[in-house]
């Protein structure tokens, strides 16, 4: 049988959108998702999830309501549960997202950058 | 308040050990870890968990019983849950790997390679 590898940069050109994760992979009960960022994001918070950044390329911050995190490629963070964040990157930035499957971007806040879970790519 | 990323060079300079996965951060019920691989593994599978496998530097493969995958770095994939696989590098090859705490890495084969679980870097 015949197994393919999931090649992360073929899988970044399928996509030019930013703030909208896509799907590579399914892991248990977690997505794999792939994302570039580009400015503010919103804050916001996830109610049911921890969410792992995994910077491939780029550098990107996230803000909490006390402090704060820089990441460059190679870096990573997870943010807890319920935590309120507000990602934002000056240039854009490639982002590989851990989180369960079923995620909205903008969890609790909702808005015009809510963008539709469930794409692959 | 001080939040700190990870890196995750830093975080392999901390072992040099091969098929000795570290753990580096946990997520919901997930462990994200890192290993260093170099020659064979023995034949095994886990019961209860996914395992992905993100080729970070160098080259590695995983043998199914009918095929198997070549990753490179960039390149990833998931072996499901049940799955008989072995992984092997020709060279040293450093690999992230995404999979349920509590996983060991010899899963049900057991034997010499079998690394102690639980262990943070």
């Amino acid at each position: 049988m015949s197994y393919s590898a999931i090649n992360v940069e073929d899988r970044f050109d399928r996509f030019s959108e930013r703030w909208s994760p896509k799907i590579i992979a399914r892991l248990n009960d977690t997505h794999i998702k792939l994302v570039r960022l580009l400015g503010d994001f919103v804050w916001h918070s996830h109610a049911d999830t921890d969410e792992g950044f995994i910077v491939l390329e780029g550098a990107m911050s996230i803000a909490f309501r006390d402090g704060r995190v820089d990441l460059r490629a190679g870096e990573m963070f997870v943010v807890p549960t319920g935590v309120e964040h507000k990602p934002s990157a000056e240039a854009e930035c490639k982002v590989m997202l851990i989180e369960r499957a079923g995620t909205l971007n903008t969890g609790d806040a909702g808005g015009d950058l809510t963008a539709e879970d469930g794409v692959w790519v």
